[in-house]
């Protein structure tokens, strides 16, 4: 691979998380389906949020959040997303450079208010998403700069990003210039429903080559092969002949490549809080292997340990120096 | 006492807490003094917003947290603020309801945005606040309903509201209201610097019988009386003929009266992450007993264990359900 500047660059939707508890009651009066993402509209957003316990407010978005965690772990990592320059919008920006992430995308001069996850959180840990993209949606193809891709060892792009209809020309922007500058290029499947919403798109990209690395949950790999079985989704993976991981919660998680199946068990926790955010830092601790070119298990081991971190608290930004955590566990990058 | 509709109403500044985690370096490169509430001016919040970490956004104000303390109590509570109807000010009051709070006080038209507090915590779960008023400061007496004070059995004013130089007209407002209808006023003095600017109002206050019952910390105790010495100051306290109630942190309180002086323990905890609203959770564990007529022990007890709920998360508003947990460790209130 030729020198670059940035160890990981993400592409994903900007997002402010706003937080709060609540019961399984609630969900169902809310007809909420629980650990899914939905999306809604500003007017349903905004009666959901006067129906919601008080809140929490911390930057969040998938792919945000992952960058974040590299950078945490001592990579060189940078972001684009579309945001306004509202009071939330404000509070990324902030927060996403004072993590020490590179993002330079341009806040939208109009249009909705930036994007905003009313995030339900039962006592179970478990997370119900309900993401209003606002000013996502203005995401283009302009955001994209040309240079700082080819200067990312590796282009991360969350499947949420297929949701705002406009940034579809900027992902396949960034994913042209980064396979033409021999860069590496990993998806996430975000969620299972997003799935849903992509199935066909996600597997073209796959099986064209423009994705070399897969992120899933395993309901998202279910949902991707259209089965309820485990090792029949697993073994079809294991023929895109690229390299893919799943996460299975408390279960660990399995790399599969078309040369290797490897099982990686999680990290042990006292108490699980928020899950908010597990399957992005797992990512985030995943890549950050990846780019120092650690060993597949090194890499899910680092994924382990940083998920275990983000589920222990609220919130999906990393309260904890991971880089030191890693250190102290022996995992030092 | 007469028949109320609200067991408590708290007056305070209304304050959207703004969180940072941070070493005791950065305070010292910022100037800043550990433990202490700064009042800022809105140049230098954004100028310490820029430098600080990536942030926790919480709803806050020193009152507002005792009212939403005592309402997770069983409680019915009350609260008087001001805000602008800008983003940190619809949260704050999103949040005040959601806890079910009464809260009515009418947004500022113009003027400066909502206020809010910069808070950066420590390792040790110290936190050092930098308090930018903005709208507090147009809190006037139109905003103290003759209604509402009197139908509360306790009015708790926060020792922070003498700063906002218009505020003063409203607290006395509500003072004068509260005694003519035999209600208890309470007063806390809030943060040793507040005393050392108020000092002879505050005694002012205790002397005259305008407030029957005193919350402080020792630090506040100290001023409050110029002297280093606990015993001394504690033993002046107990002259003035009230109830006074004095945290010690994890030496746990002290309430003082003519008759008697009771030293109650604090609450064990596993670790403290965020000291950030502990003496405002006290109160509110105070005041509960004391408004459903628990003995002074009781009364400190629930106080004690409200603090040990909010010290071991970040931000001072709690995440259980207080009530819940006074039960289960058998202060049924």
């Amino acid at each position: 691979m030729s020198s670059h500047r940035f160890d990981v660059l993400g592409l994903g939707n900007a997002i402010v998380d706003v937080i709060s508890r609540t019961d399984d009651d609630f969900l169902a009066a809310q007809g909420l389906h629980k650990g899914g993402m939905m999306l809604i509209d500003e007017t349903r957003a905004e009666a959901l949020y006067q129906a919601m316990g008080p809140v929490t407010i911390v930057s969040g978005g998938s792919a945000a959040n992952t960058v974040i965690g590299t950078a945490s772990l001592g990579c060189n990592a940078a972001f684009i997303g579309k945001l306004k320059a509202d009071e939330a919008g404000t509070a990324f920006a902030h927060d996403i450079r004072a993590a020490k992430v590179d993002f330079s995308t341009q806040f939208a001069k109009d249009g909705p208010a930036s994007g905003r996850c009313l995030v339900l959180v039962t006592p179970d840990g478990q997370r119900t998403m309900n993401t209003f993209l606002g000013a996502c949606q203005n995401l283009s193809e302009a955001d994209v700069d040309e240079d700082l891709v080819k200067q990312s060892a590796i282009v991360y792009l969350e499947g949420y990003l297929w949701d705002p209809p406009a940034a579809k020309a900027a992902l396949a922007k960034a994913a042209k210039i980064a396979r033409a500058a021999g860069r590496s290029v990993a998806l996430t499947l975000s969620d299972c429903f997003c799935v849903d919403r992509y199935r066909d798109e996600f597997l073209g990209l796959i099986r064209s080559g423009a994705v070399q690395i897969l992120f899933a949950n395993e309901s998202e790999l279910h949902s991707l092969y259209q089965t309820a079985d485990f090792d029949t989704a697993a073994a079809q993976l294991r023929g895109e002949n690229i390299l893919g991981v799943v996460t299975r919660s408390e279960h660990g998680s399995v790399v599969i490549t078309s040369s290797e199946v490897l099982a990686v068990p999680a990290f042990p926790v006292d108490s699980v809080v928020d899950t908010t955010g597990a399957g992005d830092l797992f990512a985030a601790g995943f890549l950050a292997g990846l780019s120092k070119n650690k060993s597949l298990e090194t890499c899910a081991r680092l994924g382990a340990l940083a998920a275990a971190e983000i589920i222990q608290h609220i919130g999906a930004r990393p309260l904890k120096d991971l880089g030191q955590l890693a250190a102290q566990n022996g995992l030092a990058i």
